[in-house]
């Protein structure tokens, strides 16, 4: 009767934290996104392990509900933080009466606002703005005018989703609502497999941003007006004098 | 020749990262703010550690900085993640042509907008902007501004730094901007003591954050159009339909 919904960070057990691991080892059935729970196989190799795919995730979220519901300890997974775009939002908003009788135990996680922020520098060491470009499942013009408005208020921006097959030219149209308020020379910053093997980082312009094919594994970081490159870093400063 | 910068979260070794906790063990020394540097010495009795207090960040980035040149291995450590309002940008931005010899590895942890937002539930599920309300380093305009660009983007809003004894009517303050674009009864919660003893929370509207009392150890949530309150949790839906 416990459920744990449970955010691992990037990728390897090195950037979960000691709660997350505990959680896991606590449960009966590890159920999870297919490509993310190959990320633990390994290092918890005595668990029983239950995959659905993308777009299931609702499917994914009941079998959780309905397990831990029939006297299992079920820990349900997502990369990064499990309540941001995870699941802890979802298995909150599928919980009908029996499932009020469950524990729950959110468990947070290094989101990759944060844990890419760390392979860049510090790009969100002042205020900020996460948004998430994949239209799945919020109107396209809704993303369009919270890029608008955190632009215009000299946020700095992480952007999540960034791409995909089928939305190949989205970061391009982000960044042209984005440049509206911002120069074209804003310290911007990418990060392709966060923790996880090849990952690869790079700091550019705005304007060059804009003409960059980056895929649905990168999480972009637009600096404010304030954001430096220094040497390999990128760098928002708080506001110290120095 | 090494310095780690590293994000701890919100409080005990249970919700810091393997990562962190290694950089710890590597360390010769950690230094710190004190009162953070407090909660760590219980779990690393071994360890040398120095702190310099609050208003002192420079002075203790620049502590780190000289004796990790020295020769030593040094954590630097701060509450939450070490990028999101934490030293990694200001030790980024001192570094001069000898820090350029060391090795830094900046340390991503928990901030308090995911350990804060897995007590609530999941109130940052959505679209986010995290802003600190202290006018210490940044003007009150600005702040103003961007509370302003959150609302109106339909943000949810994270608030880091609420209050303080100078700064006792700010909630209220940035709560009236707020609810020029969010109706008065949006879902809101906040969180006192993350991760610590003494962990606090509590979920009301908008109308009622305005008048409501926090102090400096509180991290303000308030939600999007769409945020619930469901049972004992804060919850913005992502969009699934149910």
């Amino acid at each position: 009767m416990r459920l744990y919904i449970v955010g691992f960070g990037p990728g390897g057990t090195e950037y979960m934290t000691m709660e997350a691991r505990h959680a896991i080892e606590d449960s009966d059935v590890v159920v999870g996104y297919t490509v993310y729970v190959d990320l633990l196989r390994e290092y918890f190799q005595e668990k029983k392990f239950y995959t659905t795919p993308m777009k299931k995730e609702k499917e994914r979220c009941q079998w959780a509900i309905d397990t831990a519901v029939s006297g299992k300890r079920v820990a349900l997974v997502c990369s990064g933080d499990s309540g941001v775009y995870g699941m802890a939002g979802l298995v909150l908003e599928l919980l009908e009466e029996e499932g009020q009788k469950l524990e729950i135990y959110v468990v947070a996680g290094v989101t990759a606002a944060c844990s890419g922020g760390a392979v860049l520098g510090a790009p969100l060491n002042h205020d900020f703005a996460v948004i998430s470009l994949s239209d799945l499942l919020t109107p396209w013009e809704l993303i369009e005018k919270r890029l608008e408005c955190a632009a215009m208020g000299d946020f700095c921006i992480c952007l999540y989703n960034p791409s995909s097959r089928k939305r190949q030219d989205y970061l391009q149209r982000a960044c042209k609502i984005v440049e509206r308020y911002k120069s074209e020379n804003t310290v911007c910053g990418y990060v392709k497999n966060i923790g996880r093997e090849q990952q690869e980082k790079k700091i550019l312009t705005l304007s060059q941003l804009k003409s960059e094919q980056v895929d649905m594994f990168t999480t972009v970081f637009i600096g404010n007006s304030q954001t430096i490159q220094k040497g390999e870093w990128m760098v928002t400063p708080r506001g110290y004098q120095l």
